[in-house]
């Protein structure tokens, strides 16, 4: 029922399988004024594609996005955006092969339980094609929010054992992983690359950062920011944990090492350390807000792997193809954009907070 | 704006602060006929409440329900449920000694922000005393996930360093702690113990588990099972992170071990391995449900700390009081209540997914 | 599933049945800052409740409120308010007579066959009772209202054959029918009382008009002002039709006759007439709203009616008791919440219309 | 804010412009399984587009639909459903000379006071063009409600002074005007022509009916069937009020007339008369659903008009162009759209009322 809504204020709806006629999202709740083109979206959906570099699968899709409504004269209207990015690559016949096939890691078997039916082709509604209409969406989302100076900015913080231990936001796209720290850029880039070999993949940790939220941001009791924020990087796929600020250190920390002392910065209250991530009982504290979310590795790999068909019968499966090894490096924009997609909606919401 | 709300089918409103009348929830959307008396609740917040061992805080709150509305000659109506738990610990006088403080890891500050006025008794509504309406309606969601077979059970994973091994069902009420593996359960207890009496507090991981969820329960792209799950468990008070599965584990995997083959267990189709911890595409799968959050330490405590006063001057602060010393015990009963909230809602929806 | 929930951003939930614990709302959404006393809400209580006049049910009730959460220092704090009015006039032995019989006009039947179950005292949740949770929260919508300098006035436009030609706002509240033209008014009393001695009921129509709303207010292109104005006075019992402007009439009007020119009042746009009762394409713009609704005549008549039992034979039925004659002077202050609380929501969703 | 999103279960979100790339529509919500084709959707746009008679504008839209998203194999899939239609007739040069000018009737002054732009070509998004797609979605809740053997048919019941007083079924699509009366056929059809023939424009009613919708259908104490209904058929531009079964003749009937009395009809409970619409307190009996909707006389009209510039200035305007004499035969397929799209919400609503 209807799960493909997200947001109150600023509402999106996306649409679209694999191997339809694209993917796209109408974005309901856009306020009129904002000055938008597609190139604004273009430019996010190029850092998603396909293709970009040797880190991620070799398909190529163009992804070019169309504005088809609520644009005029350069400024959105109020009225809803219709973004379609239009499928090209639809070679479907590979998966013929495997129609009856579950394979494992993937939604094949959850969806046919679900719905009765799946479209089996690149995995239908549930192939990552479809994070395409969050990105394009989320670019908006990021141009309203930088209308209240509000950015939003990930990278990928670990890959296997390997982890950023220095953030320097100049560096992360300069490299293809988009890594914040130049000396362990090349050592995650050569683990990709030789686990891609084995015909294997391999996970990693995605953090994404928001600077300038203000503080009072987020509606307890239950859209808190970081339960809002937490909902939204659990929804991208893959996806199998969201941490904000110390995250699960906390479980070894005593209180008097977790709470953030305030102090004044200025005539500005701040806190000593951001051990909560920006966010305290659900709302913004004026921090930056942190948060993490792990990838697992891509579920297709080249590796012939135990799995039922869709009778139950035993049969094993190789998922051929060309697969990315790593999801990190194109889940750094979806991961941005579904924060921004939150963000906006909960600055709008604080506009109806106070008398 | 309207963030005490949660669900979409069985929907909840609460509402309450820690000194005022009480505090209380509306049910909106639970069915009919369900068999439902107040004893069906009690259990559930007596789990949650104050006072209950040497590890919880010693306040005492009766925390008595009662049913205002929609039940009938024993069963639920189909019309909204009214629940009210009054409150009697009303002695506020300590908190004006404070009232121009922001307590550090509290949302003294944010809620000042965020509405320009704050209510300082308590925490007013960001005390974890507004917990107790979700517990309340949780154990409603209970026993209509009981009516699917469907069962939700929570236990303290980890106090600081010490984590449970085992997970042995029939011990976790036997404890204080809510461990459900003996042979850590007496270290869990020392440890909070000696933190307790330096005026300390430490914080913990607790894990969840629902059995016989059947598979095909969750609604992609974005109310997905999961993440409607970590939305839920992130609302809770002093939640820092959620993962499901093998979680944060994930950035360390390689594809090939991370991916649960399919096997047939019978007639029934089911994984060798449950890393996925149950959900797959943002469907259940048919597995247990596993997931744990982080619950950072409690953020009052008995030593002095830094902070700033409402008028932007620097003081210290001392939270003196009765506070839990951790949170994981009573936290226990508020995850499966968020769990099976999440839980109903998502059987309901899935009602609606087939012709 | 779920229908006692209502608006979007000033989010109201009621709960309650006629011969329960009482009757409450939780309002979620208010904002911070409106100084709100429970007398504010009384004085629109009273004048919904029963007892108040000849034309009226003698039935009595107390109708006191309690606001039990929400409020600190004398003003809302952003948080959820919860008001319960309790019931006093608990004799339901009158119910036991006629609990297999299904009333005509009344709910009985259609609750049954939804729920499977009723609760047959007092019609329960179908009983008009339940618009006390209404008015009550209407009561606050009308204070924020008021803030904005919008003014909701309802008043009896017409009983039986009987229609008001006048609109004088300061008679209304003179006169036990809530009626605007004092020419009119002892002529709709006779007609109820004659009515009533005959043991029969009698219908007519409200009219409510809002002042004061800015032009933008209102969301197309389903939440329209007009849409939504639609639906919430529908929303109301006995209700069986909504009108805005010339309404009905506009079926035999030519477009050269209906459509509004515009004119200047000094510097402001406005228009020469208001055929389109201050709302064109679902927004307002700036003149008085202008609305109309039907109300059916009471259900309950001391007359016999052919019915049927709930196990499928003829009978019949008196519906003893003490009933309103004519709903339209209770129904006024309940037409007049409902038009506010849709109002307030518009208004709020004003402010995140433009950039 | 986010005002183009109807429905709670099978949600639809409309999006596009009288002169963009076009008018489309996403449904969220539809269940997997239903067949379902373009020409499903198409024979529905084709009875409301442009063109099709002389008594509608004589423009020329092709108004095909195509289904970009959400079907496989001939079948839903549970996935989210794109439509598009795109615009061809996109000369808007026309609308260049009136850019400054506020339309009497018409939503260009509340536009631009909503959102401080507009889009002058055609009305932009309050252009009637928006309806196709809610027809293009009601024709999926059409054919998912006769999967339940339910049927909605609308007619126009009354132009100017000529009502239908009977009601063929099988007459409706016979003429252009869509009467179910032959009688007063070509008295309708007359007084429009003769109206076009003076510039103007003529008002009328259109009536909806339900048939096979069962006994339990709808959602107290808000979303009622009635109260959504009503909301539906308002949305609907030009609709200036709506009515159910006796509608505001009850403001003249007594109890004793007005009511329903129940009676057996074999084993089957009904009622002897239907004066409620098939709706008892916002719950369907098991009648028909009767309402009807009056739509003003189209705003469009050659004549010259007083109005103001967007400047303040006093002006005159002539709308000249191809505009739909009367909106009811259009209005019919838009009605029962709209008509459809409530009735399937609660349809599956009602999957949830009970155990």
């Amino acid at each position: 029922m209807a799960g493909s809504t997200f947001g109150k204020i600023f509402k999106i709806a996306t649409w679209g399988e694999s191997h339809g006629a694209g993917v796209g999202v109408v974005v309901d709740g856009c306020p009129a004024g904002l000055p938008l083109k597609e190139a604004d979206i273009q430019k996010e959906l190029d850092r998603r594609k396909t293709g970009q570099s040797k880190v991620t699968t070799t398909r190529k899709e163009a992804d070019k996005v169309r504005i088809l409504s609520g644009v005029f004269q350069g400024k959105t209207m109020g009225t809803p955006i219709a973004l379609w990015i239009e499928n090209h690559d639809a070679d479907s016949s590979k998966y013929e092969l495997i129609k009856d096939l579950y394979r494992p890691g993937h939604a094949d078997y959850t969806y046919q339980m679900k719905y009765g039916m799946r479209d089996y082709r690149g995995g239908g509604r549930s192939s990552a094609r479809e994070t395409a209409g969050r990105v394009a969406a989320g670019a908006i989302a990021k141009k309203l929010l930088a209308h209240y100076k509000i950015k939003v900015i990930g990278y990928t913080r670990k890959i296997g054992p390997f982890s950023a231990k220095k953030i320097d936001f100049n560096e992360i796209e300069r490299n293809i992983i988009r890594c914040p720290d130049k000396a362990v850029t090349d050592k995650m880039i050569d683990h990709i690359m030789k686990i891609r070999k084995k015909g294997d993949s391999v996970g990693g940790v995605v953090e994404v950062i928001a600077k300038n939220v203000p503080a009072g941001i987020g509606e307890p009791v239950f859209d808190r920011l970081d339960a809002d924020l937490a909902k939204a990087v659990m929804s991208i796929p893959a996806v199998k944990g969201v941490e904000i600020g110390v995250g699960f250190e906390a479980a070894e920390m005593l209180g008097s090492e977790c709470n953030d002392a305030f102090v004044l910065k200025g005539k500005k209250i701040s806190t000593k350390t951001n051990h909560a991530g920006g966010i305290l009982g659900g709302i913004s504290n004026g921090e930056n807000i942190v948060l993490r979310l792990v990838v697992k590795p891509t579920s297709s790999i080249n590796k012939t792997q135990n799995t039922v068909t869709q009778k139950g019968k035993k049969a094993t499966i190789n998922v051929e193809g060309r697969h990315d090894p790593c999801i990190c490096p194109r889940a750094v924009p979806i991961a941005e954009a579904m924060v921004a997609l939150t963000l906006i909606d909960h600055v709008m919401r604080q506009k109806l907070s106070r008398l």
